[in-house]
């Protein structure tokens, strides 16, 4: 048992004992590490723990409260990939998620776009335009390859939080952390190779790998502690794997956070095999905790963790800025930035540059969060009512997003057909898998503000889910009656 | 003799005869159709024919015009590539070039970026600093992923004047032009293929061979008529050849553009091997006279051309926002966009579709391409008196690039290296080469506003470039003596 794992012990015996009770503010950080003469980050890290089982919450400004014991949703299981490498199908499910992103008609519940409505945001509108009245059209002009001094400047002060210390220079910014990803996976790999990724993993990068000829190894994942760095091992004693593609934290689309200890095991167990890391932080800043959890890149002491993150699920995806911290890969990433796309778009950099110098960026950070942290709750209420009995749900400390399995009856894909009656659209979790697996889970996003239409539609999915189940029950009493 | 050679004959004759003289206006081209019985797109090709040659120009809602016989300067010469498939070099040159577009204190003579100074882009900022003003934050959510509806009508708009009938759908919004030609290159081949290109080639693409493991097969290309239809024929049957880049229109960097049936006959032979075509036509639209060429793409009637283009010579690169016409290639192309970079950035695309929509687009092309046709005429008129005599120069009738060929003792990537000391930099001949050759050629921008400093840059230029002549002479003459 490591250090935080015995102090989030003792508060847990505390809580169950009735020591602090439901509604009780727990002792600060600081009183914790007081008490129990650990450090600070132990403390966090056993308190990021509790509420990873939902025993605490974080209420910004006022400190850590016990909650009322839920009533105990299950959690999606480990997943048990093919542990073989695979070509990476599924383009055409893909291709009808992001296909339909504006102009629909369909409420696209399992969309991976931020709330974009929040007050928070405006002063971005203000800094565009105050960008276009100045009468310099060096807007117009190419930027830098590498992208625009103001902006690196600020990512490396946010790279901060999440335990980086990251010069400008070491920061390249990208169209998109998709560009990251990809300027990643085409810098380390040629055609042919095999990608070790956590299981369910990110579409967008399953399809960078179908794009590259690269074959897929999906390793088994935990909804709670991430990637089995016991069944990377093996992996990595069988397979010649080029890179491994993870997104450690508020993982897309499973929620969860890696531990601190297994996020430098993770780094620990590359440098022993000598591989890459490309980590996807793109929702690391949505931590509805602080400070923020550690990227495994902070514990990178020799450049083979290729970050890739970007404001598209802060700040706006439409602004196409997104970064990548290339390590000692930075030649060759360079070199595949300039033939990818040239230098970036100048204006959105100079505007998130101004957004986030001015302070505005972790104002709506606070805000934001804040909001989906409560979204999150009112979600997994209506998926726990709606919903089969038996769904698993995930449980995110960050982020929008909500993994939640059905019963094996289930077959989201064929679920989204009937819900297509509805104009309603998920994201079915075979997304999520190089083979098509995961079928039974879908993803969807508490983004949204949380209307009734938003609740009925949820209910509406509900339903017709339950029906799919007692479809495949009458089925099976035909069989055996 | 084609129908237009006929034409532009019978013109070139008067004209050396003294029918028509230095100053005077030529007959319209709806006389000359009448007069000769031939149809107006024979008359404008055979105007164009004397415009390449210097003996006639075009003024805007004027006429054609008999120029001054011009001090005759000599083209460059026909490029003569080796003709098997390379491994494409050269990178650290293009970084030098294209890592220090902005924020550098050397003036940047070779650079490939236009003029954004004049006042008819002013609209654009008004229009940017509107779409920001409302209150609509759409412009910060994913666009669609083929591009705005908006740009894109406007796009299939402009294509008419080229020739080519596009629906919106055949076009897709790409993150600038080299996006277009990196996805168009990722569509058609695998490692290890080749693909032919003319002689000398912009470095975008031939970087974009590099990355991703491509081989280059150089044409050799004329600097008036562009490829050679002959070598390439020979190339097709002696080669694998997978796809054809070209830059048929204000190539870059030769300035040539191929005529009409030139055009025809290339797509004739691809059609013929069963080749497809990536025409790079960023400059098309820069025309000094009206109508612009015609696309090799005009001529597509089984879909294997895919047109790349954008408004980064145009309307300015910052803003990277380019196009490209997949034709049969749609469903791969969009799968390489996605992967590549997501949608492109929202507002960029909006903006430019508003410029292009209120008509904002063809007053500005008006404006810029008459200040281009003056300056390229200045630039020349400089390079002639300050470089060695026996320079050959182009004379482009559209865009704002000039290729110089210099005496074979000049090296330009040495030349730079003594220009640093001066703060100026070319764009020497070697970077638009698989191999490096092309090193006594150099090139050229002519879209400064051509102010005195510029002039005594060129003049440096020239100087420096008799001096390393005079080197070589003397060399010899030691070796000699």
């Amino acid at each position: 048992m490591t250090r935080y794992e015995e102090v989030a012990a003792i508060l847990r015996e505390r809580i169950e004992h009735g020591i602090y009770r439901v509604g009780d503010r727990l002792p600060s950080i600081r009183a914790v590490c007081q008490e129990l003469d650990v450090s600070i980050s132990t403390a966090q890290e056993a308190y990021r723990q509790l509420m990873d089982v939902a025993l605490i919450e974080s209420r910004p400004k006022s400190g850590y409260f016990v909650l009322p014991s839920r009533v105990p949703s299950v959690l999606p299981s480990v997943s048990r990939p093919a542990q073989r490498p695979l070509d990476v199908s599924q383009w055409d499910q893909v291709l009808e998620l992001v296909a339909t992103q504006r102009d629909d008609n369909r409420l696209l519940l399992g969309r991976g776009v931020p709330n974009l409505e929040y007050e928070t945001l405006r002063p971005l509108s203000k800094i565009l335009a105050g960008l276009h009245r100045s009468t310099d059209l060096n807007g117009f002009n190419y930027d830098k390859l590498g992208g625009s001094p103001e902006l690196r400047q600020q990512v490396a002060r946010l790279a901060i939080a999440s335990g980086c210390l990251l010069h400008p220079d070491d920061i390249m910014v990208t169209t998109g952390c998709q560009e990251a990803l990809a300027i990643a996976l085409r810098t380390l790999t040629q055609p042919g190779d095999v990608v070790a990724v956590d299981s369910p993993s990110f579409y967008g990068t399953m399809q960078i790998l179908k794009a590259n000829g690269l074959k897929a190894l999906e390793i088994p994942t935990d909804p709670q502690t991430g990637i089995s760095l016991e069944a990377l091992e093996l992996a990595l004693e069988q397979w010649p794997i080029r890179a491994i593609q993870v997104t450690p934290t508020y993982n897309n689309p499973l929620g969860y956070t890696m531990p601190e200890a297994r996020k430098r095991a993770l780094f620990q167990l590359a440098q022993r095999f000598d591989v890459a890391i490309i980590e996807d932080d793109i929702y690391g800043d949505l931590s509805f905790a602080l400070p923020r959890p550690r990227t495994v890149k902070s514990f990178d002491d020799d450049g083979r963790v290729m970050l890739c993150s970007g404001f598209s699920k802060t700040v706006g995806p439409g602004l196409r800025v997104g970064w990548l911290a290339p390590g000692r890969y930075r030649d060759q990433a360079m070199h595949m930035k300039y033939v990818s796309t040239g230098a970036s778009a100048t204006l959105p950099q100079l505007a998130v540059a101004e957004f986030v110098a001015k302070g505005h960026y972790e104002r709506h950070l606070r805000f934001a969060t804040r909001q989906y942290q409560r979204q999150r709750d009112i979600m997994i209420s209506w998926v726990q009512r709606y919903f089969p009995e038996s769904s698993g749900i995930s449980y995110p400390q960050g982020s929008f997003l909500l993994w939640v399995e059905l019963p094996a009856a289930v077959d989201c894909v064929r679920l989204n057909e009937r819900l297509a009656q509805h104009a309603i659209h998920v994201a079915p979790g075979s997304l999520f898998s190089a083979s098509g697996k995961f079928r039974q889970c879908l993803r969807l996003n508490y983004a949204f503000t949380l209307t009734s239409a938003i609740e009925d539609a949820v209910r509406t999915v509900g339903e017709l889910a339950a029906e799919m189940v007692a479809d495949a029950r009458s089925h099976e009493s035909c069989l055996i009656g």
